[in-house]
Formats: C-alpha cells, structure tokens, sequence
C-alpha cells in the first residue's frame, strides 16, 4: 500500500462524513482500520478527523503500527481503548459530534459514550461503502491470494490417498499455502462424500475411500486481501448422479456469471442460476448466490434471491451455487469474479493451475477425477 | 457435551436472567450459543425464555443444527435474523423486556430492536459470566487440546530446518495439530530471531538461520476448548544475553504461577512477574500476564496490572509473561492453569511432550536447543 492509495481513501471517506454531518469517525473494525492507515494487526482503532488520521493501538503492536502506518499518527494507549479515543477527540475543539461505526458492539459504543465530552453517534458502513469498489492494486492483490492458493491445493491435490483425514487435507492445503507466504482467508473447508451436503461443514477424521468425492472450500490471503473458491473432486469411479449434478451446477454457475454486469439486479445473477437446477429437479441452495470480497472474505455486496442492490464496476464478488442433497452429497463451485461496465472478468481463472481448470474453462464439462 | 450439563448451564443462566429482570435473552455470539445449545457452527443466534431455548440458524446450517443441539428447538430463519428473532419472540406472550447481549453490534441492536414489539435493552456477560467457571468436562476438552497442541508441535519441530520459513513452521505445526482431527484456537505465531519482539507477530518469509531463536505461540482446540502456549527455542550456537533473558522469564512465570490461587487479586498475579523482571533489569512487558481462555481463547478473567477482579476457583488462566527488546530479541512463555481453591494445576505441562517441558518441569532451567 503507498501514501497516494491511502491519502485517496481517506479523501473519499471524508465526503462521505461530510455527507453525513459527522466531523470526526472512530473505526474499530480491524478491516476499515487496515483500509485507512495500512496497519494490519488487532485491537486497534482508528480515528479520522478532518485533519488527521490517528491509530490507538498498545504495546504490543506499537512496533508493527510504527513499521506499517502510512499518513497518521500511532498513538500508545495505557488504559482502556474507551478513554484513549476520548483523549483524542478531546484534543480537538472543532469536534461536535463524534460518530462510530455501528457494527461495534452495544459494549463499546455505552463505554465511549460514557468517556466523552461531545455527543456520539453511531453510523453505518460509511468505510464499507467506499471499500466495495476495488481500485487495480486491490484487483492485483486478489489476484496474487488466488494463484497462491491454486498453488497450494495443486501441491496439496498430488498427496491426496485413501486413508487421509478431510483434517489432514485440510492441513496440507493450510501448509501448501503457508509455504507460498500467504495465509487461509478463512478455515478451510474439506468434506468427503455425503459430508458435502452441510455448505459449511467441518472438516474432521472422516477417512478418504478408494472410490469418494471431495469438496473443497478454502482461499488464501495477500497483502491482506482475500480469495474463496470451491471445487469439487471424484476420486475412483465416477457415480452417474454425481456427474450428472455436477454438469448441473457448472451450467448454473456459469449462466450466472454471465449476467455479472455493472448495474445489473443482485437478484438477477442469483436467479439465473437457480433457474438452471430447477431445469435439471435439482433442489434449490439455500444460501445466497454469493457475496463480495476484499480485505474480508464475506463484504458488501450481499447477492441474494432477495437483496435489492445492484452490481458495480469495481465490485469483486464471488458466484457459487450448490446443490446440497443431505445423505447423499454436496455440490458447489466457487470462482471470484470481478464486475465491470462491459461484464465480468473470473480472477480465478488460471491457466498454470491443474486444479482450478476443470470447471470453466473449455466447452466440454470435465469431471475432475483424482 | 450431555443433556444434563446443557440443562444445568441454562439453569444458572435463567438464575441471573432472574436477577437482572430479563425474561428472554437474545444470545448473538457464536460460543455464547454454543455453550447453551451445543450447536457449533456460526451465523446463528439463540433466545432463552423461562421455558425454552431456540437456536435460529439459516439452511447452511440445518442438518448440523439438527444433529448437534441438544434441549433446544432448530428455528430455520427464511427472512433477516432480527425478523426471525422478533416472531420468535412475538409467539410468546408473557415477554414484557427481551435483552440482548451487549457485545452484539449497535446495527443488530438496533434492527432487532426495529422489529420487536417489546422493549429491548443491551445486557452485558451473562453467559460470560457463567462460562468462565469451567466444569471438570470443559476440564478436560482444554486438557485434551493441550495433548494435541504438544503432539502437533513435537511433529513440527522434528523437521525444523536451517532454511525453512517462519510461515512454513506455522503450516507444519498447524497440519500436525489438524492431523489429531482438532484445530487451531487461533492463527499460529512463530516468530524468528528478533521479530518475536513484536508479541502478536505475524509469521512471514523469513528464512531460519543457522544460529537462531524461534518463538511459537499457539494453540488447538477440542470439542470447542481452546488452550494457549508459547515456547522459545534456541537454534545453533546459544546466545548468552538471551539465555540470561529466558531463564528470568522463566523465574518470572514460576513467581506469578506460585501466587494463582482463588481469592487472589489479579493484579497481585502480574506484579509477582514484574518483580522479578524489575530485578533482573528487564523492560516489562506492555500486556497483561494473561488471560481466561475455554471456549474463547480470550475470555473473562483479564489479568493485568489495572484489573480489580480476583480469581475464582474453575477459572482456566493463561500465565505469560515475557521480555521485548526491539532489534534484539522477543522472549515469552505460556502455560495454562486452572485456579483451584488451594492453588492452582498446570493443564499444560504434560510429561509425554518433549516440547513442553523445557520450562516448568525439574529445578533446573534448561534452554530448549534443537
């Protein structure tokens, strides 16, 4: 991250405070506090001025701020972070009304309120709003969390034997992608067989058998920006029902994407798929089409049979249907995509990865089979 | 975890429901849930009445829900969890005050409140308070997640070479816990050389030299149970100024360990480590010496230098204190002990671990080299 990026941000969340009346915003999301100061450690909060930007963080992250932040200043807390905030807003005499960000909790809101002097508020995702749309150095980052984590399932794919752990693939994906210097944007999903069926099932000693699917959910981390792909594995003969429903989802998934477009209806994306599985009797998901992603794995925006909004350029948003049949199996793909004016580009699409091309690329639908 | 432990868990519950004037309680925080359901999975809230407990949870999570809960009916939510919690709520007449917990966000506080009928109001740590007493049941899950923490570090450490990267030693460790079929409690630090004077570093590219010190800290989890180590490791040619450092964070963490007992201020705790740092000289450390850790792997009791609270018998502790000298080198060291009425017993000190025992175990100090 360089000063000009963070100097922009800043910039453009200051219109939007203005926007709103608020003089002064206090973060405590540790995301909207990385996004503003480029500091990537915990418990730290930021407060923007319309003069200043100031971290609050302790001593155990002092170093790291003082290494990290660019364009604000670090402030050492000794007491409570309700008091250090206070400290700061009451150096500034200009403040009216401090505001908050409202996904804090009820317990630090009551806590800051009580320490100061002017009036608080509590406003909502005015740092979400400006982090949705991603600028190119954002796109690169996710782009380098993707190939890191094709990297690690490939090598994490060649050891797969029968006997393994869903754990212990798990671990070996984990370490494959560690190695590459990045970290898992989220615990790793593996489940085998009929375990597939829970779309946020734990992985546990369930043990591979020579003839069993595998579905993986996982993504990896860079420069603080994430990645979250599923794919989907047969291992020994192929059951017929599986690959049809296989065939089903990929069909679903990329009717799908074909609708990402700025300005097209949320609700539209998620309906094209659905409307491909109830072509094929197949049940419907129950969870939404997918979700936006950047510096956290699940951000704005939300793409639901239900939500309102519509895609932006600039949005980077994963498309994942699934089909999810209990006792029986568990179907999901996931690729990450990035809107633009014209449509979309798959950011993860990649050539060098055996595993990540089984599902979009080509006109044929190829089974992956380990 | 058994009907009966879940039954008598809400029974306090209610009892301090009781004292408060709450009548139903809204329950937002994932071990919150878990500790009154059973249910382990996340994005899913529980309501306790007079009468009953209800987890509402979303399709993702059904088929877990179903098979984990225990003494609670599964609401599958179709709509927003506030419009799900407030008919939830509606259905039951006799509610006059719904409460939620006060670490939920101020946006869900005030969606739920939006949709409710009743008055709302934010309480704070019940549940918190009632989970910090661990039963000889939760006794043991910390105490299994302690054996396997070790194994998976013993495992790691085997194949410790010249070369390999902090973030690889972090993959290893992390597989070889996940392999015993637990998982993390928290994202694995190891720490090379004079980054572990930063306490929350984050693992990276750094290449582990032929004289060197290695710092871990980290933890798995069983059955939910989280448990939290560090240790340091020399590797090489032993420094001497940092073994003189070692062996007084040593000597420190015996003194503190030496004063936990029920009824014990917290404070009094700290101080016994500081004082011996103080004699040797040594910068004192900028965090508290440690921490309550079951379900959470930070939970209540804090323990610092400012804190009022004094132990009680079943709190599990962490005990770490440690030396940070930027540049230079970055030392702690971390056990986990349950507070008993007569003193305290180490949960993580185990015989069957090489890794573990290089601080706590015989009289004389002995620098862990590998």
């Amino acid at each position: 991250m360089d000063e000009k990026t963070i100097k922009k941000r800043v910039k453009t969340i200051r219109r939007r405070m203005l926007a709103k009346k608020v003089d002064c915003l206090v973060l405590s999301g540790p995301e909207n506090v990385s996004y503003v100061t480029g500091f990537t450690g915990q418990d730290s909060w930021a407060v923007i001025t319309g003069q200043k930007v100031k971290l609050i963080t302790d001593s155990r992250y002092t170093e790291q701020a003082e290494r990290e932040c660019i364009g604000c200043e670090v402030v050492e807390r000794k007491r409570s972070m309700a008091k250090a905030v206070a400290q700061v807003i009451g150096r500034s005499k200009s403040i009216q009304t401090a505001a908050i960000e409202s996904r804090c909790s009820v317990s630090a809101f009551k806590e800051l309120k009580k320490q100061l002097k002017v009036r608080l508020k509590a406003v909502g995702a005015i740092v979400e709003s400006v982090r949705r749309t991603k600028d190119p150095g954002e796109v690169r980052a996710i782009r380098s969390a993707v190939k890191f984590a094709w990297q690690g399932l490939d090598l994490a794919l060649a050891k797969v034997r029968v006997g393994m752990t869903e754990s212990e693939l798990a671990g070996l994906i984990d370490l494959n992608i560690r190695k590459t210097g990045s970290a898992n944007s989220f615990e790793t999903i593996v489940a085998f067989g009929a375990g597939a069926s829970c779309p946020h099932y734990q992985p546990g000693l369930r043990k591979l058998r020579a003839s069993d699917t595998i579905l993986i959910d996982f993504g990896a981390k860079h420069k603080g920006y994430c990645c979250d792909m599923t794919r989907c594995f047969v291992v020994g003969k192929v059951n017929r029902f599986y690959a049809k429903v296989y065939a089903a989802v990929v069909e679903a998934q990329r009717a799908a994407i074909k609708m990402v477009r700025a300005g097209v209806k949320v609700a539209e994306v998620d309906a094209a798929a659905r409307k491909v599985l109830a072509q094929y009797d197949l049940p419907q998901f129950g969870h939404g089409i997918g979700h936006g992603l950047g510096l956290e794995v699940h951000e704005a925006p939300v793409i639901t049979d239900t939500a309102k909004d519509r895609l932006k350029a600039g949005d980077v948003v994963t498309i994942e249907p699934g089909v999810y049949i209990p006792g029986k199996l568990g179907i999901r793909i996931e690729d990450d995509v990035l809107v633009t004016e014209a449509g979309c580009r798959v950011l993860s699409e990649m050539d060098s990865f055996k595993s990540c091309r089984n599902t979009l690329q080509g006109d044929k639908i190829k089974m992956p089979i380990i």
